[in-house]
């Protein structure tokens, strides 16, 4: 039996990416086919790494051969991928910046900042993170880097920052440039400047996604970096609390403001339950109940999941690594999935190429 | 048997205050002496109705009365207080301001601050609670007052404003005059003016003791407060994570600065652990162990305990009642031991009347 290349295109043009609503061939996702024999392989170019469609996508692509063409053709497909990028986002080589917000402080606003990054990168991408939160740095401590400084080189008058890189990622936190044991009695321009930098005397390289953990609230800060930098989207952190979820519905009604616009790519809820680690079927909503889940109905955005606190008798918190990277547990798994699902987000609105601020949602 | 007056203050200055350090009657916390035969009955006059000590020093005097003079004497012992002030607050008929900060949000200030107010209460106190959190307002939620506005009446071209009354304390919070779906986008000065009104605008009576909810971190309120109103002491929530003690430790350093100098009262540990109401032998560390009271002890300040966190299964949080007015559990003992300890800080800190920053604390 001979098969050639148009009638694998023909048949792959029947699977559709389901969240972008065309067939894999318009999309010029298919890449790469070769035919010897029976034996056909062909490379998908998904449009993230973290993608959380991948296997369904895989199994659509080889369901489609061998109903259009054979079952007898050996199918070998390689997944891989390109992160798509919309527009220039200010920083050369970063294709997309990711802003992590919330409206109040101590939802662990960082630690999914954090663990978004480091569970893109597990996902494959390459991956920068930026730690804006003047008030309350957490990168340094959340891993391990608690008195180290960037290197900085001067380049034809300019100081060059090099991000520090730990468990794959790059990274710059404003707390390496303070002093931990001292209040910041910067007023805003000075904030402004010190965030900049972060960004423009940084060697970032190429990464698919640069995460920044910007402040609690609505300040400076979020007015610098979303004027400065075109921000692909927001994540916003609550808890089930009501009094997290009023703010946290004023930090999405910020950056929907026209003078900001940045699309919501949806709502983290994250110590959405305790679990003992003992009694992995115990639930304890201590801070409310689906709260961040109706937060995204009401607000019509996407909802990233839940991230529920887990922990055992004998643990103590800070261990100095993200969750995501340490052994299964239901937290790495929750985190792990939320990457996908902000993945999967800035792709469709990479896709669409428009700047309405709904557009992530339908 | 015949006793005198004489008798009695002469046995009685045998008892210490133990905070203060010196006897009863030179203290001038004897008062009503009534003697009827081999009866006799005297007040004694605490410094705070929420005195950790006092069934200590009701027993004191009781075993002074009976080594001194007889043990056949039929003693009442009428234990009452007088809250003690020290300075000008600033606020007429307002003895004491206690102020409630965290270097990190989220911690559960609000929750302290609110059930601070209302264990002193609880415990005989008058008391007001202002909750001048700009960005994060929590009272109107936490006491069920979402929507309220309070009445302010014109008096010679001045504007009253009348503080709710809930569950025996008086409260204003900012948020009764903002709307809880817009960010409030006020600057610094704004935000000055907004706060001191609600301290000289209001009619707050006779207070014991104002305690003031101040917004996360080390901001324009924080300056504009200590500055304003002559502070008598702070009190610093923090959970045990690393991340939230590092930033403890800057407010601490803020209101330790020659500046602002307002005496620290001590450190509370909240979240300490979480505890499922149905296990209550189970401590969960979630967040770490003994952060708070190691912070107190390196900083030398003292430690006002740890709250844990106690929930059911079926419990869901957002009662819309401060915890400490609910039924006994871990935490309402907890918040009564925290409030008692608190107001002694304060008597201690009156009795010695001395500005020094280090006064609470030897």
């Amino acid at each position: 039996m001979v098969i050639t290349k148009e009638q694998v295109l023909q048949a792959l043009s029947h699977v559709e990416e389901p969240d972008l609503k065309k067939d894999l061939v318009t999309l010029n996702m298919i890449q790469d086919i070769h035919i010897d024999g029976n034996r056909l392989s062909f490379s998908v170019i998904l449009t993230t790494p973290a993608c959380p469609l991948k296997g369904l996508i895989e199994n659509a692509c080889r369901n489609a051969i061998g109903h259009f063409i054979s079952k007898d053709i050996e199918v070998s497909v390689n997944m891989t991928s390109r992160v798509t990028t919309q527009k220039n986002t200010g920083v050369p080589g970063v294709k997309n910046i990711i802003a992590v917000a919330s409206g109040k402080g101590g939802v662990g606003k960082s630690t999914v900042a954090a663990n978004l990054a480091l569970g893109l990168a597990k996902a494959g991408a390459s991956v920068g993170l930026i730690d804006a939160d003047i008030y309350g740095p957490s990168v340094p401590i959340m891993f391990g880097l608690e008195g180290e400084r960037p290197k900085a080189t001067q380049e034809n008058g300019k100081t060059r920052i090099e991000p520090i890189e730990k468990y794959g990622i790059k990274l710059l936190s404003i707390g390496f440039f303070t002093d931990p044991n001292q209040p910041v009695p910067w007023r805003g321009p000075m904030v402004s400047t010190a965030v900049k930098q972060l960004f423009n005397d940084a060697d970032w390289g190429e990464l698919d996604y640069l995460v920044v953990d910007l402040p609690p609230g609505t300040g400076d800060v979020h007015i610098t970096v979303t004027q400065t930098f075109p921000v692909t989207g927001a994540v916003i952190v609550t808890t089930p609390q009501n009094v997290a979820l009023a703010d946290a519905k004023k930090g999405i009604g910020m950056f929907m403001m026209n003078a900001i616009n940045v699309p919501i790519l949806g709502v983290v809820e994250n110590m959405a339950y305790f679990t003992p680690a003992e009694l992995p079927g115990n639930k304890y909503h201590i801070f409310g109940r689906d709260g961040g889940k109706k937060l995204a109905e009401q607000l019509d955005v996407p909802f990233l999941g839940e991230i529920p606190l887990v922990a055992s008798i004998s643990e103590s918190g800070d261990a100095g690594m993200p969750v995501v990277l340490q052994e299964n547990n239901a937290m790495t798994t929750a985190f792990m999935d939320m990457a996908r699902l902000v993945a999967q987000q800035v792709s469709i609105y990479n896709a669409r190429g428009v700047t309405d601020k709904n557009v992530v949602n339908n």
